[in-house]
Parts: C-alpha cells; structure tokens; sequence
C-alpha cells in the first residue's frame, strides 16, 4: 500500500491523496461503508459499486470469525471472493465488537476471553491471533488489537490499558511482519492511537505510533460518547503528530458534520455505522438536511428523495413513497434509506476532496457543516 | 386493452399471447409478481423491470385502502406515479385480504363489513366501492369484488356465495361501465369465476361469467388448499368454457409445477406470493430444482445460485454466501433470494411460450415439472 498526497488545503489541514492498494485506488478524504457480516446491511454489491460508488468498505472481524467462520472464508480464498467485492476492504481487529457484544469478556495481557454473543461459545482474541484471522478474512487493510476504552474512563484505567495497547502492537506488528498474504495480494496493518479523551496519553500515544513507521495510521477510541469538541481537540493533537505522508483514518466516526470538522483537521478516512443504521430507522440525511421520513408532513410530498444529491433511488423515489414503506414496515424502505444515505456520505467526502483540490475547502465546510444537519 | 392470440400448442391447451394495456405490452402466459402494498416485498423498482423482466404487477387493493389511502393514491396520480412502476399494474378486489386478514367481517349482501388488521378502523366493501377505489388506484386491470370460499367447503354454502358473486358481478359491471378512469388511460374489469371444487358450479359461473363478454377473464377460489390434482382439473373444465380470444388469469397459482401444469390447460396468466414468500424464507426456485438455501449443505458451496437462469444475482453471488446471509439474518438474504426467485418464475413463463411457439411445449413440460420441483 502506498499514499500519494496530492494537496493540502491551504486554511485548514485537509489533506486530498491518494491510497493505492492491490485492489485499486481509493481517493481521500473517503468514508468507508460497514460491511459488517460480510455485507452493507440491505445493499446489493452492484448497487454499493455503481450508485454509491463506494471505493473501499469495511469487515468486521469478530463477526466474521464467528459467521461464515475461518473455513469457509479461507477455502472461498478469502472475503473478496467470498462477497464478491473486489475492490479494497478493510477490517477492524474485533476488539470494539469483543467489548460492546460478548456480556461476559476478560481482558488479560495475553489477550481478551469472551464468549459468543451467538451461541456462547469461549474464544481468545490476541493479538496475535487477530492477526493470522486477518490474514485469512484477507482485507486489504487490516487492523491492530487493541482495547477500546469507553467515555468516561478513569484517567489511571486509560494510561494502563493504553499501555498494555502499545504492548499489543509490538505483538501485532511482530506477528503480521513475520507471516505472509494467503491470496497474493499484500496486506498492510494500520496502528491505532488511543489514549480516551487526556491529552498527554493521546501525545504519548501518537508519537508512540508514529514511530512504527507504518504504511497507515488509524485514531481509535473517539466517538464513544465525548463531546464533539473534545473530539475534535483530540483529532488535532493526534494529526498533528502522525506522520504527514501516510493516510489518517478516525474510526467510527460520525455525523456528516463531525466528517466535515475531522477532514479539516487532516483525517483522510472515515467508517460509521451511521448511515446504515439511521437509515433502517428511517433518518436520511441529504444535500439540504435530515429528514425523518416515517413522518406524517412526508405523506404528500412526491418530489424525490434528494434531486440535488442525485443516483438512482434519490431521483426515483418520492418522499410520499418512501414515508409509505417505512410506514407500512416495508423491507425496500430501509433499503431506499440505506443506499440513498451511503450516496450521500460518499458524495459529501467528494465533494470535500474537490473543495481542497481547488482550495475553497473551509467556506464550504462552513456552510455545509450547518446546512447538512438542519433538522427538514 | 386487446388480446391477441398469437399460437396455439398442437399438443396441449397451452397458448401464447400479447395482452396489449396503455401501459405496454404483456406477453403470456405470463407471472405477475406480487406487489401487495405498492411495493414487490425486497425488490428495487429498477431491478424487477431490469433484472426479473416482470411486465406486470399485482397490487393489493385492501392494503393500498388502507396505507397509503386513496388521498395520497389520488393526489400522486395513481399508483404508477406513486410507486414509479410505469408497465401495467393489476389490482385485486380486496375480498381475499378481507377475508383473511381481517379478523372481525360480515358478508352481506351489500358487501362486507370489515375492520382493519391494522388499526381495529370499521370499513365496507362492496361491489360499487371497491370499483371506485380500483380506479382511484388507477390499475390497468382491476377485479371484480367477490367471494373466495375456503376449501374444503359445503356445496350449499358455495352455491350461494356464488349466487352472490355473480349479482356482485352485475353492479360491479354497472359501476365499472358508468365511470372512467381518474388519469387518462383506460382500465379494464375481469370477471371470477367461482364455486368451490363443484363441477356443476364451475360450469355455471364458468358460463355466466363468458356471458358478460369482458375483455379478461380470471379464474379464483383455487390452490386455497384442495389437491392439485383437482385444481387442475377445475381448471381445464372453466377454461373450456371461458371465450378463447380473452386472456384467462388464474388467481394466487403457485408452485413452478403448478404453473406448468395450468398452462396446459389454458391459462394465460398467474400471480402468487409463493416467489417472494418463500425467498424470505429461504427457499430457492432454480432451472435445475429446489434448494432451502440456509441448509448447511450449501455451507462452502462456492458457484453460483443458478448459472443457467443467468440474471446479476443469481450469477454473481454463491451458494455460500447466500447461506450465511440467511444464517446470520442479513437483510439482503431475503433480498437476493426474491429477485432470484422472481427472475426464475419470469424465466420459466417466458421459457413456456418460446416451447409453444416452437411446438415442443409438452415434452418440456413433462420434463421441466420434473426438474425445478425435485428437491436439492
């Protein structure tokens, strides 16, 4: 994998570039969809390449190895030919997912116990054990283990765990560094700041990261339920000392404005299960505001969706149309949302990699940052 | 709307046709895939045109009285413009729902009281009303309101209700006839023809039903659980009667066998839910038979769904991937199977009038019967 930095904005931090992989190109500032189980929840893979025009989605590790499970994934020759995405994936290191589904975990420094959140079964997640997992799920950007400490945190449990968090990459870093790709593709492996939301952990952190020398580096542990300015304080900080000519990524990160706000501070790639899952629940979010559709001042309105957004779904369908499926609990209303949301977050991250590309980028973001979250 | 009669089988009673609406063509023996609240359950508008190649749609006209009401219907200029389908759409009367959903109902003479499933709202149907609210809905082919025994039934009962069908007929007929449609194009009132598994009955509303010289006629009260064996043998007996130069369409059939068979007997034309339900379930119907796709037997089964169907997603996603998405009750299981089963069900009515034309339908269906309903 490779980074080309192709502008930076010249009154923000915003970076445009460029993350070559083996499964093509992929343009920041970008936003990842989350394919957890191996799918966008309610999109079809064609429709995830030709409407959203998504470049790269995610994987969720844990889900992954729990269901279709390392035997299936290894003989399909891995999850590129498994769902039949064939440009870049990425995958989480499973951690987030032990933490927030298994009721019952323990975090040891060998590694975290937990038990299925499907069928009860124990598992052990080291970091070297996530590493051979992801070797096999075979994303293109794989993840380090790592413990994602919740908001609030103690300031004594933050500085240990990110501690024993620095202890894990080494293990981490060792284990993918000494092991190949199964699939002849290469594979890179992303560190990950933590430190919660205390200052001198996030520095200590990211300079602790930066000196890996990585080809990536990813922010964790933000987005947990601080403050969007101490979010923003912290992505600052932390972008400021991760190295200039290798991509950011924030993960789990946000709103349309939170997007907009961590681009301009010099993230360059984003995940959220955001648009997916308001999307399910009926929020879509478009070029003039969030809209809840379920709502009865939608009932006649039969001009589309988004006109201005455009794409298939939020030029075809009505507002009157898709407040009818949500409504009438009809499986196509989440799927309309979900597709017409996905457009949107990929549009938006576009358009800001054009703002930058031609140096307007902070008026627009100011503009759009109030615009994008007005409530329709 | 005209039909015309474009072949006869020399073998069997099988024929093929084009039913010309203002809305386009329809070549039969044709599926007309279930559309019951203005959506086809799971499947983009684009993909049931694009991908299964459907020519017509059923709507359900209980489910569109109730949501989205006949305010919006009328506001959006029927339900082509509200649901953006813009070939041919045939509604029900509403009787069957009524009947089946609604808990509470009293069958009179006037029509039927009945309450919501929905919201415990009080509602008549009669013959009047209902031909109203089909043309508010502004389907091409609207039905006739009737009665639709349950099976097994007493031939007391079933001849008086299909006494009554038949006066429901007469004001049906005088209401349709002195009203027009609300948008511009025309519509058209296909008679039923009733009366249980009765013989004597059969040919009596058989009879009535050809007397009103209409431009299609359907055929109901059947596969509501008597054996196939004597369905079909309803079927031939109303189809001999029914005018040869009008479109017969066989209320709520069925399986791929089912559909086969009645082709050979005359029918032109089909609706069932079975394509659509049954996928959310995980029932697949392919060229080469039929697979419960959550079955573990297709755990690490890497071809396709069905590579001689052809169609993007029977093609393009595997066995195994389709299975996990069951196992894990991923939405977009349920996605992929109903377009799946709809582009099969379309493939095989279409498969159907290629062999009459060529003259070979009924070795092929004596073979395909065979073939799509054997077990995977």
């Amino acid at each position: 994998m490779t980074f080309d930095l192709v502008a930076n904005d010249p009154r923000t931090k915003a970076r445009a570039g460029v993350v070559h992989t083996d499964h093509g190109p992929i343009e920041t500032p970008i936003f990842m969809p989350v394919g957890t189980a191996g799918t966008v929840k309610a999109v079809q893979q064609r429709d995830l390449k030709d409407d959203i025009q998504a470049q790269i989605i995610l994987g969720n590790t844990y889900h992954l190895y729990l269901r279709p499970g390392l035997e299936v994934l290894s003989k399909a020759g891995g999850l590129h030919q498994f769902n039949g995405w064939d440009r870049p994936i990425l995958t989480d290191s499973g951690g987030y997912q032990v933490y927030s589904l298994s009721g019952t975990r323990k975090i040891k420094e060998e590694g975290v116990k937990f038990r299925s959140h499907i069928d009860g079964s124990q598992h052990l997640f080291s970091p070297e054990g996530v590493m051979d997992i992801q070797r096999t799920i075979g994303a293109d950007i794989i993840m380090a283990f790592d413990e994602c400490t919740p908001w609030p945190c103690e300031y004594s449990y933050a500085a240990r765990s990110l501690d024993m968090t620095h202890r894990w990459l080494k293990r981490c870093i060792q284990r993918f560094d000494s092991t190949e790709g199964h699939y002849g593709y290469s594979q890179t492996l992303f560190p990950i700041v933590q430190g919660s939301t205390f200052k001198d952990l996030r520095v200590k952190s990211a300079e602790f990261i930066a000196e890996q020398g990585r080809e990536g580096n990813a922010i964790g542990g933000l987005s947990v339920g601080e403050p969007a300015e101490l979010m923003y304080e912290m992505t600052e900080l932390v972008c400021d000392i991760l190295p200039k000519d290798k991509p950011r990524y924030l993960m789990g990160v946000g709103t349309p404005a939170n997007i907009l706000e961590n681009i301009a501070l010099g993230v360059d790639m984003f995940d959220c299960v955001m648009p997916t899952r308001n999307a399910r629940n009926g929020m879509l979010f478009t070029t003039q505001g969030i809209m809840n559709i379920a709502n009865k001042k939608w009932a006649d309105d039969f001009t589309p969706i988004d006109e201005e957004l455009g794409g298939y779904v939020s030029t075809f369908y009505s507002r009157s149309y898709v407040r009818h499926l949500f409504h009438s609990k009809e499986m196509l209303g989440p799927q309309i949302a979900s597709i017409h949301n996905l457009t949107f977050y990929l549009w938006l991250v576009k358009q800001a990699r054009e703002q930058i590309l031609a140096g307007t980028f902070r008026e627009w973001k100011e503009k759009m940052v109030k615009q994008v979250m007005t409530r329709l």
